[in-house]
């Protein structure tokens, strides 16, 4: 097998994908030595290791036959009927079985609703910045991206009904908008109850459909939850991505979507093409953490641990960052976003940090209009306070030496 | 969150998808007192649900923060070490690390494979019969499947060389060529090596690339091991999908897929935003289950077990079947093809069958030009010998009835 070139025979979803800026800093990040800020994994400390062992070993013994065979592709009934009464007492969406699609990681969701409402050149409107996950999966699919504001109430609303009334006078189509509602990846803001009810006007008056990312909604250290935007919605234009990732274990991939009947049924379809069906086990070793009550204590525990993890980023922030730039406090997730002063360029910024074996995400990929160049994200989620502490002061110096 | 109508939302690949006959029939399986020779799934009796306790066990005392977090989108490094040494071991296909990428099943490295080779229309050839798992991973992909004759040499390189040459003259361009080289679902026939090689060849010729999924290459019960189609390939055009569900764990849906670097580099980019990564515990139960040999000892048996099975439901078939009928007598795998006489509709015995209690797969599904209405797979794995006697009884007598 050697490697001719073959680069003609590739498709056309192919040459569209760039690689995410996030998967590959990891490589960097795994370097000895390295204090990172850069990855938005969750904390190992708080995986619910021991519970998981308990309920594997107990799953194995008396139900192997059905944790280690190939599933239904839309899930686990059992784990789809726990999750519906979920999404209806803790989130107030109304849902059954029928809504609910299980998922390998709510990336897969993603894919999934990309895959069954993008056709090539259709227009997605997305945060500037925003998650290049979501943006990935649409461009997967061959859609083509078009940027909108985020501010402090999240995804500006006023402006996406700006853009959408210019694009239908010239006659182009939109077929959705993509949005992180809570403590936004990367940016850490949510998106005001005012615009999540505009946003499902003008889904309705622009016949759009909302793809409502959420991997974030549980992680609510202070505030009253808002309620979801398809909650908002009477007319089935919104697609649901919930992940269990960041409270539980992601490494077990399951995650879950909501949306219409027809909707899910497509993507269930869809589904048997791609993986055939989401992990068996750690369908069942969920719906038992689930029902045993062990989750919704999990998931208290983690945001105090969280929320610690939070206050001592701002502190250090405060202490060692100077006057000149701006940063926001989220009330959950785990993300702060940074604003340098403009003489400062992020990716410079970045690639001496990493000598001093400091590592962060600069903004630039998280704008689809390449701006952002000033900006970068700061995670709490993973490092340790001290390395936290360490990394923080060392780039305050760094900052300040070019501010001079 | 209502249902209105808003199918002029859906994507052409939404539309191109047909649900899976085998993944609805799975449904009918499920009812009480069904004897199902339908689904192909393995034998949960050979499942190594011990085995996998005690490794899931160490697993999660010792490093629960890897096994539970997220990992690298290509996979767990050293199992996809020790899967490069397995390959040139024991398939003799020459590869390292850069060659493999770990996939959620081996339906996902197909579904990656069509995602970043095929082009809306562009063409793919498939058996007649084939999976439809591998159709439809082309017809996701919105490709254009055309047909070519399996015997009992498998796919028929003679006359798909006949076709391309039309299909050339006719200045239309082909994409590729899906193959199940071995113990073909469902046929359960396997492609020889003069035609292997004839493939290989034609490849080149005319500019195609293999797909060549390869789930039940391991369960040979008798003969010699062929070599794989990549491993005669010298050009880098073929992508070769493994799996362990047959032989390890299906729920665990992990898998694996070999390919010439730069395209797997791109599988990888396009996995990145479709789940980011495979389940890492299953990645890590995997990986001691074959370092500790028991994959390799666990075949061994699975085979016995499986070859048992084979045996028993040939005696079962020529005990039962009417001399008019004619079957195959497979060296491996889950599956024998039946063929009815011209007289019996098998879509229609099924419906007959299913009211008996008995259940089967019609062969219609798996001919992507509507024919093999008098054709029916049965599968041996999944079912014990009491159900697999009584329901080929069954099924004997029903067709003997028809032929009267």
């Amino acid at each position: 097998m050697s490697t001719s070139n073959l680069q003609h025979l590739y498709s056309k979803s192919a040459c569209c994908a760039v690689p995410s800026a996030i998967r590959e800093i990891n490589k960097l990040v795994d370097l000895p030595g390295m204090k990172s800020l850069a990855g938005g994994w969750p904390d190992p400390a708080v995986f619910p290791g021991q519970e998981i062992i308990r309920i594997t070993n107990k799953l194995l013994k008396n139900k192997a036959g059905k944790a280690l065979q190939y599933g239904a592709t839309e899930g686990v009934t059992e784990l789809r009927q726990e999750l519906a009464h979920l999404a209806a007492d803790r989130y107030g969406i109304a849902c059954d079985l029928d809504h609910i699609v299980i998922t390998a990681g709510s990336a897969q969701g993603m894919d999934l609703a990309c895959r069954v409402l993008i056709n090539p050149d259709d227009v997605v409107f997305v945060g500037l910045p925003t998650y290049f996950g979501g943006t990935g999966a649409v461009m997967a699919a061959c859609g083509q991206l078009q940027g909108v504001a985020v501010d402090d109430n999240g995804l500006n609303t006023r402006q996406l009904e700006d853009q959408l009334q210019r694009l239908k006078k010239n006659g182009q189509q939109v077929k959705g908008v993509y949005v992180i509602p809570n403590f936004q990846n990367p940016t850490g803001t949510t998106l005001s109850l005012e615009r999540r009810q505009h946003l499902v006007e003008l889904a309705e008056h622009y016949d759009l459909v909302i793809f409502e990312d959420d991997p974030y909604g549980d992680l609510r250290f202070e505030g009253d939850h808002l309620p979801p935007v398809i909650s908002l919605d009477a007319h089935g234009r919104v697609v649901h991505m919930r992940s269990m990732s960041k409270t539980f274990a992601p490494g077990l991939r399951v995650a879950w979507t909501i949306g219409p009947p027809e909707m899910i049924r497509k993507m269930v379809v869809a589904k048997q093409f791609i993986d055939v069906a989401t992990n068996s086990l750690a369908q069942y070793i969920l719906l038992e953490f689930i029902r045993s009550g062990q989750w919704a204590k999990r998931v208290q525990l983690n945001n105090q641990h969280y929320k610690r993890k939070r206050d001592f980023m701002l502190v250090q922030l405060a202490a060692h960052f100077p006057e000149q730039v701006q940063w926001n406090q989220p009330d959950g997730g785990f993300f702060i976003f940074i604003q340098l002063p403009q003489t400062i360029d992020a990716a410079n910024l970045l690639a001496e940090a990493i000598e001093h074996n400091v590592a962060f995400v600069a903004g630039e990929p998280f704008f689809i209009d390449g701006s952002g160049a000033h900006t970068f994200r700061l995670s709490y989620s993973q490092s340790g306070e001290t390395v936290i502490a360490a990394a923080v002061a060392e780039l305050g110096k760094l900052i300040k030496k070019r501010l001079k």
